[in-house]
């Protein structure tokens, strides 16, 4: 296989275990916490900085471990990647990260095919997804800047700060709002809520974008 | 004390002290929580990541740190150790992880034979296994290929992500299975649902072999 | 934009990320903890360790990433930024962190300005806040001393153990103390308690200088 | 200062905030966790394990960061330290830890002088101490020889580990065994029961050491 097609194998399969990770161990923590929304909290946090840091560290080499469509989009705008790869790139995280998703439904013994209930939405969440955003976009340029060895570290710790200090736990990745609007568990988000967290993730990576091209240049 | 000896014994101690961390902190953090899963597995979490980051580090430099029948059967396939030594690494981490639980039942003032009575089975907990270990040995393959220094901190944080995402919490390997199904504790699992856990943990060892093959290499 | 600029701009900024997720962790903790304040405290730990790594990380290398006036007073005793610079970055640390403060209480769907109504002194707080400062700059001392490479997260963990070994859960930060007077949740302090509380950072801080210059030398 | 007082000030001051950490994380999480006694350890194991990486990052280069008179025993084992200096770093030890714990109690207003009434005891706890003991001397003398730079992670993921995993929740200290003697607070031990943690943990050191002269040498 040639390093085109390893690339885009990286990025579905990469999407896959990533949001199998953040809706399965949000179903096993709601299971086990004893209603106790924190306790939950903590563990679906634990297990997706934790995952983060691992997918990171091998698929990075391979494909620059996007798994997200926000991603995608400002290393397009840095010339990075091309248009043709950029939207292949995200065919791949929305199939490989739905897959992921039926697959943790297997395992906990759930309907395949769900469709989320969870209302989120108000210009608390949207702000919410709008910093979120911003703030892992700005993780990823400075970090890469300046220390591509510590990428899988801050980018994880990023999220793991993000799904406590912004309202909307920090979804901040279109590909992965649509994939948990495909699940009705501690996770989702009612589809009808997706596309204004669409549009304030790419508002918020953008924004990133053009603060990192002031911010992190040469002397 | 040759090199060959040494191996051995890292395979065995390390073993020991893995096997009896999973099954003691369980013990502990069931005894603790008051009833709270969730708290109980957080406290099994954070131990079991701990032990195993150490445990990489101080004996990866002496016999590459399997502690696994499962990890050693792909380095096996991948021609990095012979059969003979193949076959005397899974003695030692049966021999070394069952003395590793008879310790931690002395250390608990619990008799010392045991055996699990807890269920662990159906489609679900065995998806959860092929799951589980596919990610493991696809984390160790990456981060050997690409990031060598950062093995121990991988493999820690993708068992991590494991017990919280995986509906079997990720046992992963054949050699725990067997030495679990010795502690009616926390971490236990019934003698009887060991041999299709083992079954799936070498398929989905197998699985990440094959993928590794294909996504793990040069340009 | 010139480097003074943009060292300016990084102190504004990474304060506003900080200060928003400490107080913003403390919100969501409080919010969903049942009551269990321990449970909150770990959730704003974690936050707020893996922020620090994260902010330490990205804007370390453009202005050194002090985000608090204690900090920047002991580089000036040291004699790394001028007392023009110094004066600028405890203006962007203030102004940078209440906006910051403004934006979450946005994010939460809650009043924009509010001020603190929850009492924190005494001599256990505030010898509390001594030791805080006094651990933090030694720590920072020490590592950029000895381990440049790993400032982030010796920082980040100095506090992660600060939120729970000193009685005042270490602020160790004038200026953040100043902002979270003005927000009335889990992370709050009353506005009449934050001069003490400043009196014995500066303190703590200059004392670890003091102690900092006899140890951390060459030989 | 000659470079002599600089080890003994880093062994007294590094113990002080050491045991400080210890006890007054303890106190904090026994009063926050509502009785739920792992939320309590959760918290501790935290603070405990985030405190021993500074410590080491920054007093390691400069005393070897022993805090801890079983591995100056076993350094002096090795000849890595005179007879002479490994006493004085005892002392410093012993005192820094327990003005450590007084300041503690100070910052939580509670009396300075205490003595603790928590019984640990028997079998099961003094093989927890040996375990504890050997392990961490394990993790030391592995990860200094194999990965000096890990050093500080390592002893801390395995105290983290340990406080799990062993009946005894690790003191594998007899200076902090002591010194925790003087605080009736959550991590404290009866004076009584200290000389049998102490010789237990001497045990597993010196068992660690020979079983390190075996396995951690070069081929």
């Amino acid at each position: 296989m040639g390093r085109q097609g390893r690339r885009l194998i990286a990025e579905g399969l990469g999407s896959g275990l990533l949001f199998a990770c953040v809706v399965g161990s949000g179903i096993m923590a709601e299971a086990l916490s004893g209603g106790n929304v924190a306790i939950a909290l903590l563990g679906n946090t634990l297990a997706t900085g934790a995952i983060l840091y691992v997918l990171i560290t091998i698929f990075g080499p391979v494909s620059g471990a996007h798994f997200n469509p926000a991603v995608t989009l400002v290393m397009r705008l840095r010339g990075e990647i091309g248009t043709r790869e950029a939207l292949a790139f995200v065919v791949m995280q929305l199939t490989g990260g739905i897959i992921g998703i039926f697959v943790t439904h297997l395992m906990f013994d759930l309907p395949i095919l769900q469709m989320s209930l969870k209302t989120r939405a108000g210009i608390g969440n949207w702000t919410g997804e709008f910093v979120a955003t911003f703030g892992l976009l700005l993780t990823i340029l400075g970090s890469v800047r300046y220390r591509p060895d510590n990428v899988p570290a801050a980018v994880a710790l990023y999220i793991v700060a993000g799904y406590w200090f912004t309202s909307s736990t920090s979804f901040a990745n279109p590909a992965i709002a649509v994939a948990r609007s495909l699940s009705n568990s501690f996770a989702g988000i009612a589809p009808a809520d997706v596309p204004m967290f669409v549009v304030m993730q790419f508002a918020g990576a953008i924004a990133a974008w053009a603060v990192g091209r002031v911010l992190f240049v040469e002397d």
